[in-house]
């Protein structure tokens, strides 16, 4: 992707209060952030395992695995981001991955699920060892031409008299700024619907994440994406 | 089910601040904290349509819908619980949806994904006009006697300075709670691996989502149910 560059995102330092100098600050990598996803592809089809293998193989000879590391187990695919641009490696994975599975699929009926998750890089425990977080980048993913309605969900994971604020804020602004790029935002019991092409539904639920990301050290976004799907599309 | 019963789970007086004679605390109903659920289900067969009607059609002609409110749209359905018991009927309708559709599916790979929710009934913004939470009453769901692999992640939405605690205390809690039931918990990136009856697996993240609800206003988990999987099954 011609938006991935060599930089490398790393903690801005706190501008009021320095680390000692026999002490620095962690860089905030993404690595140390924890920076990556869950996912899982169901095609609705009695080929699923062909699509999805397919879809994989395709995802790999494009070069979009780069700077990823994944764990495939039972129910889903863990993809760890362990360099930057982080958020950039994971929109252009998991888009190209959803429309490699609808043309495998002969355009037939395909869903990601897909979680996100930055700053709780453990398995058990959330030691956060970094101090700062870092800037985000928006993403840029080259359209794929393949309509997506989807239904997502943010998740601030503040803690009480800690990092203080309103989970609730963050979650109405990622509406807001997801409203005015122009993917149809509609509100839905307990999520957002989201509608339009797949990169566009993927770039709005990643960058959401990675803006509230700069404020909140551990955030969730889950995110369903449907595509192909035999029932009637809404407005 | 003989597990539900007519008792109304009501919001208990805060017993250091009783509500003043003339602005009595409202019930916390399951209606007014907006418990409920949004589920898909993946059969992945080219029969998908068939199989997701007939599971309906099942868990209706079951008496399972008594109580709950559904509506379907592109992506995904709505349930909500507006009596009492709440968690029980979402427990109950949740088990026996996927144990219908593996069957219709003659065993086939089926994928459930659900989000449970309380705590915010809009929505759109998470205007709770009731004081005191509800207690939390285990559910009783009936053994399927098919095997599930799941994914289960828990979202305890504090606020800053409000509410108080750790979220990844509520966490930590419940993974132990899983632990102890019987339902083999290992850790994976950003979720909990659950396995075992389909039944034992709902009722694990549906107490835990209740229990932690007991302290924390709104409350969601995710949980990725698997059966009839082709994957090879793990420890």
């Amino acid at each position: 992707m011609s938006t991935q560059t060599d930089r490398t995102t790393t903690a801005p330092a706190p501008a009021d209060a320095p680390a000692p100098a026999d002490a620095p600050a962690p860089a905030a990598t993404p690595d140390a952030l924890g920076v990556g996803m869950r996912l899982s592809l169901h095609p609705h089809t009695d080929d699923f395992v062909g699509v999805i293998l397919g879809a994989l193989a395709d995802v790999e000879a494009a070069g979009l695995t780069a700077g990823l590391v994944t764990e495939t187990d039972e129910v889903s695919t863990y993809v760890g981001a362990r360099t930057a641009p982080a958020e950039q490696r994971l929109a252009a994975y998991l888009t190209a991955l959803v429309a490699a599975a609808s043309r495998r699929s002969g355009g037939g009926h395909v869903v990601a699920h897909v979680l996100l998750s930055r700053g709780c890089p453990g398995e058990v425990s959330c030691d956060l060892a970094v101090t700062g977080l870092p800037d985000a980048e928006p993403v840029e993913v080259e359209p794929t031409g393949i309509r997506a309605a989807a239904q997502w969900s943010l998740y601030p994971l503040l803690d009480g008299g800690s990092d203080g604020g309103d989970h609730m804020a963050h979650i109405e602004g990622a509406i807001a700024a997801a409203q005015r790029r122009g993917v149809a935002a509609s509100p839905a019991h307990y999520a957002t619907r989201l509608t339009g092409d797949v990169a566009d539904v993927v770039a709005t639920a990643v960058d959401a994440w990675a803006q509230v990301g700069t404020e909140v050290p551990h955030v969730v976004t889950h995110l369903t994406i449907s595509v192909g799907s035999p029932s009637p599309a809404q407005a």
